[in-house]
């Protein structure tokens, strides 16, 4: 089969790979119908996290249900099936509470690299959840958004407890960050204010249901914000980037008692400990465990309630995967879908 | 009056402090029956926070009302009042939400020394609460940890959201760990550890309802745990010492999707992003807003349902506060009561 493999900074190629075949019982194989580039795939394409040697790419996706192992009960072949990132065995007790991605069979799909024609999918009645029928075209890359870039978005909202009467702050104008202002307008959230200085993203943040865009960053930004909030600060602020600067400028942008949902994937920080204490905020995140949200996920997008997949801005076929992560990283495009 | 003062490292002083008065017309003034050292006394005794000049001493306290100013309505002369290590209008949005120790208008009682004869309250109406009635003396000691330590642990508890069916875990076998093992017993829990190498301390965590004791730290500490907890962790955390290695010993105690709740203020502490975002734990802490607990603090002492006094192991007058705080220094006390 074809899939992406990234050889070294900047350099994705799309090559022959071999086709996956079940090792698992629990195993599943999909014909993947449409993958994407993740922003957190930017930080290996860039050469800030180091790999070793060539490494196939990718661990979002939806497909169809090509082959199923002897183990496996609830999932069919034919079904038309969206998974988390991390396949998980969704009956551990970590997972009964909530945290697939911490599953304690927890497997890293991006290990996987889902940027391909086929992909095993690990515990795949754990994983996986079926949509109701087979999507029509206009669907599928709102789904797609659900395997990772809304499930984490939404995670963020959650751990940042956006709901109603509450002013949410957002720390990111990428993928994840504009789908956590659809996520707190959707959980019910009252004011939803984006640090954002780029007018696409703002626009696409706006019909997301963004109340406030602020251009500030850093103190000036959270200076901003405070004349926002009556001088306290927001109740809810989701951080999707992963900075020392980002989670900063996300912890003092909530007000004491408030929530911060950190769903951006941490590069270099270090929390300072005594202004974390004074801050008084609540802290949450981590890997999103997509697997929570999913069902209500995909019953929001089926219904078309929701229509996440207004994120992507690039629609490629796969073997142009390259061009797709170079314009994510020149910033021409929010985000790259891949078609198989 | 007579205060104990700081005038430096090692050395304590009780010495003549000028007599306080109503400055602001929300202040009252209050005769002290009793104070004591907290932990945090010890940061600037042992030199490791720097003052400039000799500072007054002291914010935990309890005593009668002997003035008030002429906009105090609800705390009246003679009243028997414990309040918070901070100052709080309990009026304001912050407030509201429980977070006293942060609000608007929020003083530190350290800078005004509750180790003496009197003290000025600010904001009596919010700050402070009275007793049903004058308390026998037997009650003092107890009611005198309503004011920080124990409120300080209940927070750490409720933080690290401790209740029924959960599994809870105490890093810091001083007082407020003492008591946070005190207050997780009373919310439910259902197992309670403690990390501690102290016979004393461990015999008065298992009278306060602790189930098992843990003399390792650090990483074989972690596992000993790991081990009580089916290889999973704790579902809630009490951290109560505020440094580098007793945090990370708490977030890697601690489930994913569990709750460390803070209360050691924090010292020299530096978060690293990826451990913490990997863990997926909920963070929570800070200076405890004690106010919000007072009312049901109170309660459960003035009807001997709790005994939290118990951790005064050392009775003196105030005149000899500088054993006081030599004896906590070695360890020779787990905490020090005094008596103007």
């Amino acid at each position: 089969m074809r899939g992406a493999v990234l050889h070294g900074p900047g350099d994705v190629r799309v090559e022959d790979r071999a086709d996956p075949r079940i090792v698992q019982p629990t195993d599943a194989i999909i014909r993947v119908t449409a993958a994407c580039v993740c922003g957190s795939d930017l930080w290996p394409y860039r050469g800030i996290d180091q790999g070793d040697g060539p490494a196939p790419m990718g661990h979002e996706y939806v497909g169809v249900v090509e082959q199923t192992g002897d183990q496996v009960e609830t999932i069919k072949v034919g079904d038309f099936v969206v998974g988390s990132f991390f396949a998980s065995d969704n009956t551990c007790e970590i997972c009964r509470a909530g945290y697939q991605s911490r599953c304690v069979h927890a497997e890293l799909m991006g290990a996987i690299g889902t940027q391909a024609e086929y992909a095993r999918i690990p515990l795949a009645d754990g994983t996986l959840v079926a949509t109701p029928g087979q999507p029509d075209a206009g669907l599928v890359p709102s789904l797609l958004t659900a395997s990772d870039v809304l499930g984490t978005g939404w995670f963020g909202a959650v751990a940042a407890e956006a709901g109603p009467g509450r002013t949410v702050a957002v720390v990111g104008d990428g993928a994840v960050g504009l789908l956590g202002v659809l996520a707190a307008r959707q959980l019910g959230a009252e004011h939803i204010a984006v640090f954002s200085r780029h007018a696409d993203r703002q626009e696409l943040a706006v019909e997301f249901g963004a109340t406030d865009i602020i251009s500030e960053r850093g103190d000036q930004g959270v200076a901003q914000l405070k004349e926002l909030t009556g001088g306290l600060g927001a109740h809810s602020v989701i951080e999707a980037v992963g900075t020392q600067e980002s989670m900063m400028q996300a912890i003092c942008s909530t007000r004491p008692g408030g929530h911060v949902g950190y769903v951006g994937v941490s590069h270099d920080v270090a929390l300072p400990g005594e202004e974390l204490f004074f801050s008084a905020v609540h802290l949450h995140g981590g890997p999103a465990p997509v697997r929570r949200f999913l069902p209500e996920l995909i019953d929001l997008i089926w219904d078309r309630k929701i229509d996440p997949g207004r994120v992507f801005d690039l629609d490629l076929p796969l073997e142009e995967a390259a061009e797709g992560y170079r314009a994510m990283d020149e910033r021409r495009a929010i985000k790259t879908l891949l078609r198989p």
